[in-house]
């Protein structure tokens, strides 16, 4: 017994992106309650040089957005990374699911061996699938869910590690 | 053509854990170089109620210990979480290393159907052996690796996104 390059990815992506909405609502409740601008949790960051939280979910949906693109052969939609509010953020997330969801199940069979190309302006990384998808899509993927999760829990929003995981 | 339960998590946690020791190490120089104490790094956290960096590694470590124990039927060897300074985790981080190292690959054939149980005081939750690997173990194991990365950047070390995803 083994188990589809599908299912090492599309359905991990999407509990991850589960999650990360359910994390942005307390976020989005939290900053309500508490009479905080929105965009003083949207533009916190954890160092002057990271991305703010608006930014890791744009990243976190773009790398997951790629799964479909690299391993599932869908053809890429660009996002453009315009959100500006809590609003926004969850129509991103919920049309990077609907992007994921879309890819069949198919066209990721037999795809553990064929390579990814990363290319970069600075370098270019090649990848077999299955490697791309556990060494690099996954754990970037996870950065960017955690980083969100990070800013919020640094700014005050009560979550905890069960909001980040999923309950069930 | 599919992926074994093995290859889904044992090398996925070594390379983390040789990320984790990388960062950690960049930490460390960062400490020395700048004559900042290395409890300021070690004690730091993003949270009054989250775990500091030295924590963030425990769990990361035993997060992928259990990997062995849960799906590979390897008996539990208790780590006791004594660590004090950067020489006990990077031994910390070896010797969880070296736990994996020694789970056999055959120990995990078979096992996505198994159940695992993961019981703590206040709960009991059941998974499919697949499940737990790829719905709370590698989430579980990259967010601790994840926040270690964030408390050493939020606090000044100057790493990158590819010293946690590794360059090769």
């Amino acid at each position: 017994m083994t188990t589809s390059l599908y299912d090492i990815t599309v359905p991990v992506l999407l509990r991850g992106l589960g999650n990360l909405e359910a994390v942005l609502g307390k976020g989005e409740a939290f900053a309500s309650e508490q009479g905080i601008a929105p965009s003083a949790l949207l533009e916190a960051r954890l160092a002057p040089d990271m991305y703010p939280l608006v930014g890791q979910i744009q990243r976190a949906s773009d790398t997951a957005k790629f799964a479909a693109v690299r391993l599932g052969g869908v053809e890429n939609v660009p996002f453009e990374d315009a959100e500006t509010d809590f609003a926004d953020l969850f129509a991103r997330i919920a049309k990077t699911r609907a992007f994921l969801e879309a890819a069949p199940r198919a066209a990721f069979e037999g795809k553990e061996d064929a390579e990814v190309v990363l290319k970069t302006p600075s370098s270019e990384r090649r990848f077999r699938g299955v490697d791309y998808a556990l060494g690099f899509l996954l754990p970037n993927f996870f950065f960017h869910v955690t980083t969100a999760y990070d800013i919020l829990r640094h700014k005050g929003v009560p979550i905890g590690k069960l909001d980040y995981l999923g309950r069930d």
